[in-house]
C-alpha cells in the first residue's frame, strides 16, 4: 500500500484542493476504512464556505467528511470486533467510555469526544472526503444488504434526528411540528412518522420546502408568515402540538413555537441557533408547564438507525439530491450550497 | 347558624375591612369548613398591594386566601368521603376531573380549574380569610394529629415546592441549587433535602436570606454578585449543578442559570416572571442537552405532602415568621410586605 | 319514547334471549345512546358460555357489551360536554375521577370504577347488547368521519392494545414478540407497527393464526413448539427482544418469554391469567435486570386509538369476522366461541 | 518491591491460606492498588463455605474481595486519571465500555464484565484479600478525607443498595417495604430513607433483625409470620406499599409481597434467589398492573454513594460488626458466616 492517498484537503474558505495526502495510521484499537459515499453536512459546508466552522477554526488544512459508507480493510492488532472486508457506516464521535456522562448513557456529552472531520479538537482530526480514513473500532456499524452505501451514508444524519425524537420522549400517537425544512428537520419529521406521531405539521418560509415535505408524507405543512395560523393549528391539534422540534435555527421559529405549543408539552431545540441570546416567554413556559429541551447529535442509536433503514420502515432515499464524484468536490459543495436545489449532497469515492 | 360571617373583604389596593359577609352556599358536591388558621401567599399579597394580581382583575369585592387549616362543619347531602368535625387542609383548585389534562395526571393544567380566593374566574372566587368556606368534597385532605393548624396551613404551599422537584424528576443523590431564598425557594430546599438530594446551596442577592437558609440546613449559600462564583460552583459541583430551581422570578436569575448548570442537567422555573420575553442562551441548551422546564402550582402531592410533614422528615415550623388574628388582617399584610424581615405570615381565625 | 326496548338478556349459561327491556334511566351527569355496532369481546363470550366471567356472577339477568358505536340521542340537563346526534364511542369505564389512583393518571386502577355490560359491580350494569345505553358524559368520544360505526365498535380493544404498548415505554426502534395472536394480541402487534417497533414477531401455536399474523404485516412468526426457536430467535433480534407482550393468557408462554427476552428488558402480561400461581424464573429476572409488568384495560387513550385510526395509521377492519343482526345474537356468539375462524364478532343494532 | 505478597488464597470449602501469592502484573490501562481495608461480601461467604458460588466454580486457587479501600502505589504508563498517593474505592466490575449495553448507560448487564475477586471468568480474577491488587484506572473512584477506609470499604455493598432504589424509580415520598433485613437489605432501608420514603418498613422472620433495623431508624419493623399482618400494613400504607425490594433471597417472601403492593407499585428482586422456578400471581401482577423488576448490582452510582456517606445524609458505620487482621481471615469468615450476630464484617490488611 502506498503512503499516500487521494484527499480533498480544506485550505480555508472556498478553497478546498483534491491532492495527495498522508494515508493515516492505524494506532491500537483503530481500524482502516477505504471510503466509499460521503455526505455533505451542514458543518463541512460551513467550513467550506468561513473556513471555520462556530468556534472551531483549524491551524492547518484538513480533510472534511463524517457522514460516510466504507469498507474494512485493515484492523490494528487488537482489534477482534470487526473483520476486514465488513461494509459500515461510522459513529463520527470517538467518545471516551468511561468519564460520568459516557458511563450513564449520555456520550454526546463527553468532553473528551474527537469528532472526524472536525477543527473541534486542535490540531483538527481529518475525515472521510479521502480514499482511506481511520477510525476506532467500536465506532464501526456494520450495514446489512439491504442498506446500500448511498443510504449508508444516510445513517448519521438520520442518528441526529432520531436522537432529538428520543430526547423528547414518546411521541407516539402525538401531535408533532418540526419548525424548518431542512435535512435535519425532514428526518426528524420521518423519524416521527415512523414512531407513530399523529398528525405530523412541518413549517417552513421557503414554499418549494414546503412542497418537499409533503411529498414525503407529513399531514400537514404550514407557512409560518400565514393569517390563519393559530386557526389552523387550532383544527390541527386543539390545544396546540404535543411536541415541536425546533429544526431551523431560527430565534423566531423558537419564539413562535410557544405559542403553538399545548400546555404540559415539549419543544426541542435541535436546530443551530447563533451564539446571542434567544428571548423566549418565560412565564408562559411555566404556567403551561412547557418544557424547552436540548438535542445534540447522538446517543447510541446507530444500530436501531441501521435497522429502520434496512427494513424499509424509513425511506431515507428521496432526500439525496446529487452525487458528485471526488475529483468534482468543488462543485458539490457548490450545488449542497444552493438550499432552494439540494437537500442531502453526497460524494462518491 | 346565622347566614353571615366574618371575614376580611379585599375591596381594592390596600383595602381590606373586616365586616359581616354572606355566609357561602352548600351546592352538591360541596363541604363547609369553619376555618382556623390561613397563611398569606404571594398572590394574595400581590392582590393587597395592586387590587388586582397578574392579568387577574375582581369585578367586585371578594375574600383572598387559599392556604388553610379548617374544620369540616357540614356536608352537603351527596358527599360521603368527609366526615364533620374532621380536620383538613385543602388543595385550593378545582378542577373538573374528565378532560384530556386531569385524566393524564395533570389536573394543575385543567382549563376549568376554579381556584379559591382568586379572581382568576370571574366574578371572584371567595377564599378562606374569612369564618368559613365551602370548598368540594375531594379538594379536603385530612389532617393527622402530628399535623397542627399551623402546620396545616403550611401544607399548599409546601405542595407547590414538592411538585417542582418532582416535576424536575430524579434529585436524589444529585447536585441542586435553588436561586431566590423566599418562601417557596426555601421550601424547595427542603423538600430537595428531604428527598437526598446533595449538596443543595441557595442563592439570593439578600444577605438576610443567605443566614436563613444556612439556618435551615442547606449545605452551602451563594452570592450570585460575587466575584468568586464560578470557581465556588466549580468547588462544590464539579461540572455544575444537575438541577437548579428559579424561584426568585428574576430574569437575571434565569439567564445566569445557564451557566451553573451541568451537560444534560435541568432548570426549573418556578418563581412567576413578568409578562415580558427573558433571553436565554438557547444555542448553549442545545450544545449541553440542558432542559428549562416549569413548574405550576400542583399535581396530586397533598397526601404526600401531609405524610412528609407529619413523619418529621420535614420541618415547616421555622418559616412561619407571625400569626396574626383576623381583626389585624392589614397589619398582617404589611408584615408580610416586608420581605426581610417575614418569610411565612399567617392569620388565625 | 316507549319505557321498554329491545335487548339481548343474559340469562345464564349459554342463554342469551332478546326481548323487552326496561329503558335505562337518565340520571344527573349521563347520556342516552342508541347503539350501533356492538364488538363481542373475550369477556362477553366467557360471560354467555358460562354465565359468569372470573369471579364476577351476576345476581340478575343483564345484557352484556362494551365495545361499542352509538349516537347521542338524549342528554342530562346538566351536560354540556356532548351534542345530540353525536356519533360517538364509549370508554365502558366510569370511574370515580378523584380518588388517588384517578388523580395520578391510572384511572384504570380505580376501586370505584363501573364497568359497561360487567357484573363486577352488584347488581351488574347493563350494557350495549340493546338498543339504547345510558353512560356518563365524559365516557363518550366523539368519532369523525373517517372512523365508521364498524371500525368505531373496535376503539374499546384497540385501547387496551395502546395502553399495554404505552405500559412497556418507548418500542420505537426496538424489537418486539407479541405471544398469542387473538384479537389482543393482534392488536398489540398493529400498535407496536405504528409505533416504529422493529422487528415486531408474533408467535402462536395454531398454524392459521400464524398466517393470519403475515397477512396483518408481522415481520415474523414463530412456533413457539419448534425446533429451532432460540436459533430462529437469535438470528432476528441478537441477544432477545427487547419487549415481549404475552396475550396468550398461558403459563407456559409467560415462562417462555424468560428464555427470549434481551437482558434489561421488559416483559408485559396482558393475557388474562387464571388465578393459579405461575413459576417464574425470579433469579433470572434479577441477573438480567428484566422487568415483568402487567397491563390492565386502559388509561386515557380513546382520543388516541380514534386519531390513528382515523389517520389510517393503523387498519383495524382485516380483524372483523362478521357482523350479526341483534337477532342472530346466539349464532353470533357460537361464531365469536370458534376461537379458529374468528378473530372479532360485531353485532349490528 | 518484591515480586510476591501476602494474600489470603482460597483453595477450597473453608480452605483459606495466608501465603506469599504472586503480585499482579501492571498491563496498559491499569493501577496497582496497596489495599487497606477490605469487606467480606455474602458471595465471598459463599465461597469459602463451598468452594465455589452459583455456577461459578474456580478452576485453581485464587483470591476473593472486592469491597475495598486502598491506596494508589503505581500506574501503567498509559494511566493520567488518577495519582498516585490517591486514596479510593473500587468497582470491582470491568465492563468493555462500548457494547450495546455499556453505551446505554447498562454497563452492569455488560456481557464483557471481568469481576474482581471472582471466578465469574475463567481463570478466576484475584481480588483484594491481599496486600496488593490490579485494577483498571477508571474502575477507582477517589475518597474524600470524610469517608475513612471503614466506611470506603462500605461504598460498594452501598452501591447494590442504591442502584436497586434508582432501579425502582421515585421512592421519594412514598411507601416503602424491605424484606429481609441482612446487609443489602439494611443498606436499601438507609438508602430508601435517604432519598424521603415514607413510611419504611423492614420485615425479617428473625427477631434480633428487626431490633437492628429499628436501632437504624426505619419506621416499623414487621413479622412476616404474624397474624395481624394484614392490618398492620392497612394502618401503616393505606392500600398497600408504593415499592418493595426483596432483599431476603427468599421465594416465600417474594410471593408475599404480591399481597402487600398497592396497585401500580412496584416489587424490586435484589436478593439472590435459587435457580428453581419460584410461582407468582401473574393474574394478580396483570389485574393490578404491579412492577416486578430486577436489580444486578450497580451502575454508574459510585460517586453519589461516596458524596452520600461523606456528606453524612447516610451512616453505615453501625453496620460493620467486626473488623479482623488479614492473619486471622479464617475467624473473620468463621465469623461473618454467623448472621445471628454479624452484619458487615472487614478485614484490615
Amino acid at each position: 500500500m502506498s503512503d499516500t492517498m487521494k484527499a480533498g484537503v480544506l485550505y480555508g474558505a472556498r478553497d478546498i484542493r483534491i491532492e495527495p495526502y498522508k494515508l493515516p495510521e492505524l494506532c491500537p484499537g483503530m481500524v482502516l476504512l477505504r471510503n466509499c459515499r460521503v455526505g455533505i453536512c451542514g458543518s463541512d459546508l460551513h467550513y467550506y464556505q468561513h473556513g471555520y466552522c462556530a468556534t472551531f477554526v483549524p491551524d492547518r488544512p484538513f480533510v472534511l467528511g463524517h457522514e460516510l459508507a466504507a469498507e474494512v480493510v485493515a484492523l490494528a492488532e487488537d482489534v477482534d470486533t470487526v473483520c476486514i472486508g465488513a461494509r459500515v457506516t461510522v459513529n463520527p464521535s470517538r467518545n471516551c467510555g468511561f468519564c460520568d456522562y459516557c458511563r450513564s448513557g449520555k456520550a454526546n456529552l463527553c468532553r473528551k469526544t474527537v469528532m472526524l472531520g472536525s477543527a473541534s479538537t486542535t490540531p483538527p482530526t481529518d475525515g472521510a472526503f479521502a480514499e482511506f480514513v481511520v477510525v476506532r473500532a467500536d465506532q464501526c456499524h456494520v450495514l446489512p444488504e439491504e442498506v446500500d452505501d448511498a443510504l449508508g451514508a444516510m445513517i448519521e444524519p438520520f442518528a441526529v434526528a432520531l436522537h432529538a425524537v428520543k430526547r423528547a420522549g414518546v411521541v407516539s400517537g402525538h401531535r408533532v411540528l418540526v419548525t424548518g425544512a431542512g435535512t435535519i428537520g425532514l428526518l426528524v419529521a420521518i423519524a416521527a412518522r415512523a414512531f407513530g406521531a399523529i398528525p405530523i405539521a412541518l413549517s417552513d418560509i421557503v414554499v418549494t420546502r414546503r412542497v418537499k415535505s409533503l411529498e414525503l408524507g407529513v399531514d400537514a405543512v404550514l407557512d409560518p408568515l400565514s393569517a390563519g395560523l393559530s386557526e389552523r393549528i387550532r383544527e390541527l391539534t386543539g390545544d396546540g402540538f404535543d411536541f415541536i422540534f425546533e429544526a431551523s435555527g431560527s430565534p423566531i421559529a423558537l419564539r413562535g413555537a410557544f405559542d403553538m405549543v399545548r400546555p404540559g408539552g415539549t419543544i426541542v431545540q435541535i436546530g443551530t441557533l447563533g451564539t446571542e441570546d434567544v428571548p423566549i416567554p418565560a412565564n408562559l413556559l411555566m404556567n403551561r408547564e412547557i418544557n424547552l429541551i436540548g438535542s445534540m447529535r447522538y446517543g447510541d442509536v446507530f444500530e436501531e438507525a441501521i435497522r429502520l433503514v434496512a427494513s424499509g420502515r424509513v425511506n431515507l432515499r428521496p432526500l439525496i439530491s446529487g452525487v458528485f464524484a471526488i475529483d468534482e468536490s468543488v462543485k458539490a459543495f457548490e450545488f449542497a450550497g444552493d438550499r432552494s436545489k439540494s437537500v442531502k449532497v453526497q460524494i462518491q469515492i
